[in-house]
C-alpha cells in the first residue's frame, strides 16, 4: 500500500487532518480547495501542489481524503477521475454510498471533534469512525487511521449518522448555550470569565460521573421559586424564555423518571 | 472578628462550602439540615453539632451560613435568634433583602459553581459574589471569602441574578445537552465515552477563543444538506427535532450578524 494523498478541502477539518496524515509519515501530494488562499496556505504547510481546479487533481494516488462541506460534494467529485485509490470521505452525515458512482473504491473516515483552523488539537486523541466498502478496503483504512488516532472505531453509516447528531447536541448547541451565557452576562456588564470555572467543571463532572449524575439546578430540585423568578428576569427575551422552559421541563422530567 | 460559624443546610453548597471554611480556620460550631442523615453526614465530618429543628441553633455566633434551598427560607429562618452574628445566604436570586427581618447584620456569598456531594471541588477555584448591608459588613465578608477563594467579585442582587441566569444556561442547561446526546447515541449501542473527547474540546476552545469564535458545524456553515438530514433522523422525536431547529436557527442568526 502506497503512501501517496490528495487532499479535497482546506477547511476545518482538512486543515487538522492534513497535518496529521503529514505527521503520520503520508506524503500529501496535492491540496484542492474552490477558495485559492485557503488551497496555498494549507498546501503550503504540507509541502503539496494547491489547486483550484478539481480537474487537476492526479488520478493515481492512494488516498483521496474528501474533507468538503457535504453542499460542495456534488460539485467536486465528478471533476474527479480515480484510477485505483481509496476514496475516503470525512462526513458525519453522508453514507458511504455517496461515492460509488466516483471511485470503485471507497471508504469513510469521521473524525468525531470540533476543529477550528486558529486551534490545535491533538489529533491523536480524536475518536476516528471508519467504514469502506470491502473488508480489504476497511482494512487499508484501518492502517492510516490507526497510525493517525488512538481511537479507530468501525462505524456503518446509521451509526455515523447518530454520533453526528449526538456531536451538534454536544458540541454546537453546548457552545451556543455558553453564547447565550454570555450574552446575559454582557448585559449586566459582568465579565464571561466569571463563568469559565463553573464550564470546566460542568464539562469534567459529566465525563467523570456521566451527565445523569451530575445535573443540578433549580430545574432539578424544581424550585418553583427560583424557576419563576428566571422566567420573569428573562422575559424581556421571549426566545431565551422559551428556551428556559424546554430545559426545565426536560431536565425535570428526566429527574423523575430517574427517581 | 470571630471565627465561629453555624452552617443552615447540608445539601450540595453546604457540604463543599462547611469544609472550605473549616480548612480556612473557621469553626463549624453546628449544622443544621431538614434531613437527619445529612445533618449528622456533615457535621461529623466538620466536626459540629448536628441539629434537626432550626430552634436550636445558638444565637451567639459569629456568622450564619444559609445554604438552603430558596424554598426552605421562609420555613427555616423565622425559627433562628441571632443576637449580633452576620447572617449570610449563599443563594444566586435570592435579594439581601430577604434576610433583614432576621438580623441586623446581613450578606450574601454565592458560589458560582455547580456542587455534587459526590465530587470533590477545588474550592479556591470558585468565583464568590459577595453583597451584604453596609461597608463594614462588606469588609467583614470579603475576609471571609478572600481564605476561600481566589476570586471575590462584590455583586448587587441584580447581578447576581444575572450570574445565575447564566450559570443555569451554562451548566444545567449544557448537562442536560450532554443527557440528550448521551441518549441519541446509546439508541445506536454508541458509547457516550466516543463524544468526551468533543465535550471536553468544546469547553476549551469557547473558553480559550471564546465562544462566538468557536462556532463549528453544519447551522453556522448553513449547510442545508446536513441541517434536513438531522431534522429527518430526528423525526420521532418530535421534542429533540424542536429543539434542533430552535438552537441551528439561534446559531444561525448569530453567525449572520457576525459577518
Amino acid at each position: 500500500m502506497g503512501l501517496n494523498c490528495v487532499l479535497l478541502g482546506a477547511g476545518n477539518v482538512a486543515s487538522h487532518l492534513g497535518p496529521a496524515l503529514k505527521a503520520a509519515g503520508y506524503k500529501i501530494l496535492q491540496v484542492y480547495s474552490r477558495t485559492d488562499s485557503s488551497a496555498r496556505q494549507l498546501a503550503l504547510k504540507l509541502e503539496a501542489v494547491p489547486l483550484v481546479r478539481a480537474g487537476d487533481v492526479i488520478s493515481d494516488a492512494d488516498f483521496y481524503f474528501v474533507a468538503l462541506s457535504d453542499s460542495a460534494f456534488a460539485e467536486v467529485l465528478p471533476q474527479i477521475k480515480i484510477k485505483n485509490g481509496l476514496l475516503v470521505h470525512c462526513s458525519g452525515s453522508q453514507p458511504l454510498s455517496v461515492l460509488s458512482p466516483f471511485a470503485t473504491r471507497t471508504g469513510v473516515l469521521y473524525p468525531l471533534q470540533t476543529f477550528s483552523k486558529s486551534r490545535e488539537v491533538d489529533f491523536f486523541q480524536v475518536p476516528l469512525l471508519i467504514e469502506a466498502d470491502s473488508e480489504k478496503n476497511l482494512k487499508a483504512l484501518e492502517i492510516v487511521a490507526g497510525k493517525l488516532s488512538e481511537t479507530v472505531h468501525v462505524a456503518d453509516s446509521g451509526q455515523r449518522q447518530a454520533l453526528h447528531v449526538a456531536a451538534v447536541f454536544a458540541c454546537n448547541f453546548v457552545n451556543h448555550l455558553y453564547v447565550l451565557a454570555e450574552g446575559i452576562l454582557n448585559e449586566k456588564q459582568l465579565p464571561f470569565s466569571l463563568i469559565k470555572p463553573l464550564i470546566q467543571e460542568t464539562a469534567g463532572k459529566a465525563l467523570e460521573i456521566g451527565p445523569i449524575n451530575a445535573q443540578t439546578g433549580p430545574a432539578v430540585r424544581y424550585d418553583l421559586n427560583i424557576l419563576e423568578k428566571h422566567l420573569e428576569y428573562l422575559s424581556r427575551n421571549p426566545e431565551l424564555q422559551e428556551l428556559y422552559k424546554t430545559f426545565s421541563k426536560g431536565i425535570f422530567e428526566l429527574s423523575k423518571n430517574k427517581r
